[in-house]
């Protein structure tokens, strides 16, 4: 039985610049390491990395049938009014709107930003998970 | 400026019990929650979801244009020999195979295995990064 761990995710991306801006301005992230194809973020104990589309393809042996994917990551924020600040950050370092930011049936508030390669980011505020100190969030508590 | 936090990654699927299948008999998963619709695991300080795709489409307002999408998660373990052990648990439980286990240019032994909708998973045993008592990496420890 394996632990229940994600370690990385990483996203194909076009064009590395243009997702570095979207990362480091839009959300104000600094990369733990990067060269020519391939950039780290170093989050809540896993880490993010933005690599050259092709180099990905090569690597898992597969390249992606379409984009964008059906799939979305979440970043959850502490108080409500964080999610449009954030949302309007991402939007002015070249995210795209796909979902204004509105109440979903659990309550709380969240909307749905793409990054420039079309990966969607949710940016919410839900009050049924507690965020810690370390940024992590365990259900149930 | 956001925290460097990721608070889910939710999986579009087409057949929950499939996928079910693969996180709890592949990797020996436990859900947090379930229903009919979505199912949460809980991994370190971060939640992965699978989602029914129509009601993730619903919910980021996006239909995704194609299959597989352009991302890989990647799941490291703590030993060589846990690479191929993991795979074929995964393998054994629906997932398809798109990369043999083969060692990177920058050392350890990884392979990759598609969960039954598609979503690329890295079996990683990579020996730059250490994972923590808490199943954490840290860049550059």
């Amino acid at each position: 039985m394996a632990e229940q761990r994600v370690s990385l995710i990483t996203l194909g991306s076009q064009n590395l610049a243009a997702s570095k801006r979207f990362y480091c301005e839009g959300f104000g992230w600094k990369p733990a390491f990067e060269n020519g194809e391939i950039i780290f973020y170093q989050l809540n104990g896993l880490l993010l990395a933005t690599f050259a589309e092709k180099a990905l393809a090569e690597d898992m042996q597969r390249v992606a049938s379409g984009r964008p994917g059906s799939f979305a990551l979440a970043h959850n924020v502490r108080s409500k009014d964080e999610v449009e600040t954030v949302m309007l950050e991402l939007l002015s370092a070249g995210g795209g709107l796909l979902r204004v930011a509105d109440e979903p049936p659990i309550g709380g508030l969240r909307g749905y930003v793409a990054d420039p390669d079309g990966h969607a980011w949710e940016i919410a505020f839900n009050p049924g998970f507690v965020i810690d100190s370390a940024g992590n969030i365990i259900f149930g508590t």
